[in-house]
């Protein structure tokens, strides 16, 4: 009975994605990491003009200090035990502030895949959609847990942006293409089970790369997703503003920046604090 | 049975405290809101050597997009309404990331004069004694509510911060003294029924005040408060990286600084977000 009302739901939200793209020339921003999941900079992030944010589980993990766990290395191998319940209840405030007209695609415990194995109950995809979630921030790694996500996602009202990655990913967030051509035959495969947006993981996060550059492998494989399928495309990992320009240059639509954005609001607090303490 | 313990616990408490005034040239910091309760921007606060943190309930109101409201004006009339869990939740975080040696206060819902009478049980102030508190950021505006605030905080083995106001402020933050006498006065008695740090309340939250300058009847204030106790002094209130020196030379040892932080911060999210974004 809720089928026309969940249509209607992704069509909204879709609609948001596109206008975002379009309003930014081509290629707009995901804004995650702190601007995710804290309301005082979401609410900096938007006024800065972000459309589109996304609150994590991985994230949540940093922000609340869990375990003591500092790294997002190390907030990889826990973020499962952030309950889903916090992820609500984060994407509900952060919707509050950033009222209806924001893109929210929230990563959630069970959507990546866990160090344990975390199942996604149809409450839990309910609960995200009724806590102002528009879609959910997808890592799983087989097209067979994919699929069973995108079913449930798009029952429950919420679009699905997932990612490809390579086999030897020190951290596993996608669905392994080796090849630019694996790429491409991937990419399509996941816009056939209805992913909405298809994004490819850099594997940069854990490189060091030269500033201002993108290595030529990733600018080949980012050019093979762009050419493949009629869905926005995204790129995740070690974006940055030295490096933004050459990921603009393949055509895609979407930069997925946290780290980036984490850093520099870090870097800004700690000026803040020195200035405050006379050594 | 726990006498002992808590007045160890006291006794470490009020070193970091001292430690810290020394260390800084005899005015440290007190490193307040998004500081306080992110763990991630605590962290950059210790980072850059602040050893006293704040977390506080209208400032989770903020972090948490709690009804969505965006300022601190707004937060001050619906922080009562942040669970005391939540804020022991936000506490324990801080503290893991932080360690022992960082102390720690926290403003907590009935702390504070709320807008509808909020009362701490034992519980509470147990609850956040074991959750790491050091200490509780306390701003009752009366002093019988003070004392009783006090004694059970000392039986839980909680210091206690609190504050003194003038009887034309806005909000009411502490316990009112108009004239640079009555600060003095007040200040004593503070003292006597065993507040262990007294701080001013400038009022400047809500004042503009020309860069780098204090007006002539805060500094008369300040100074009537730093001769008038043994205690470490605080001052509290639109303390920002201009006006901070005048702040200094009052004597006063810690400056409690939070807005003016999460402005940069917020500016720098904003600057990242600006940059990642062709409009």
């Amino acid at each position: 009975m809720i089928k026309a009302d969940m249509k209607r739901k992704m069509d909204i939200a879709r609609k948001k994605v596109l206008d975002a793209i379009e309003l930014h020339g081509g290629t707009t921003l995901l804004s995650t990491g702190i601007t995710g999941d804290d309301a005082r900079m979401a609410k900096a992030a938007i006024d800065a003009g972000a459309k589109l944010l996304e609150p994590n589980h991985p994230a949540v993990v940093l922000a609340r200090g869990y375990k003591g766990v500092t790294s997002m290395h190390k907030a990889e191998q826990i973020r499962h035990e952030i309950p889903i319940s916090e992820m609500a209840k984060v994407t509900s405030g952060v919707r509050q502030i950033a009222g209806p007209n924001i893109y929210i695609t929230v990563g959630i415990p069970g959507g990546f895949t866990e160090v344990m194995p975390t199942i996604l109950k149809d409450e839990d995809f309910l609960l995200m959609s009724e806590s102002g979630a528009d879609g959910l921030h997808v890592h799983k790694t087989s097209m067979e847990d994919l699929k069973e996500v995108v079913e449930k996602a798009h029952y429950y009202g919420l679009l699905v942006d997932a990612y490809i990655g390579h086999p030897s990913d020190l951290h596993s967030f996608g669905i392994p293409a080796e090849t630019p051509e694996d790429v491409a035959r991937v990419a399509v495969e996941m816009e056939e089970i209805g992913v909405d947006l298809i994004g490819l993981m850099t594997g940069m996060s854990y490189e060091g790369v030269a500033a201002g550059e993108i290595p030529e492998i990733i600018r080949e494989r980012l050019k093979a997703l762009v050419g493949s399928v009629r869905v926005p495309t995204l790129a995740e990992g070690g974006i940055n503003v030295h490096n933004q320009n050459a990921f603009r240059n393949t055509g895609v639509n979407i930069l997925v920046v946290g780290t980036a954005i984490d850093d520099m609001a870090g870097n800004a607090v700690k000026e803040a604090v020195s200035s405050f303490i006379k050594q």
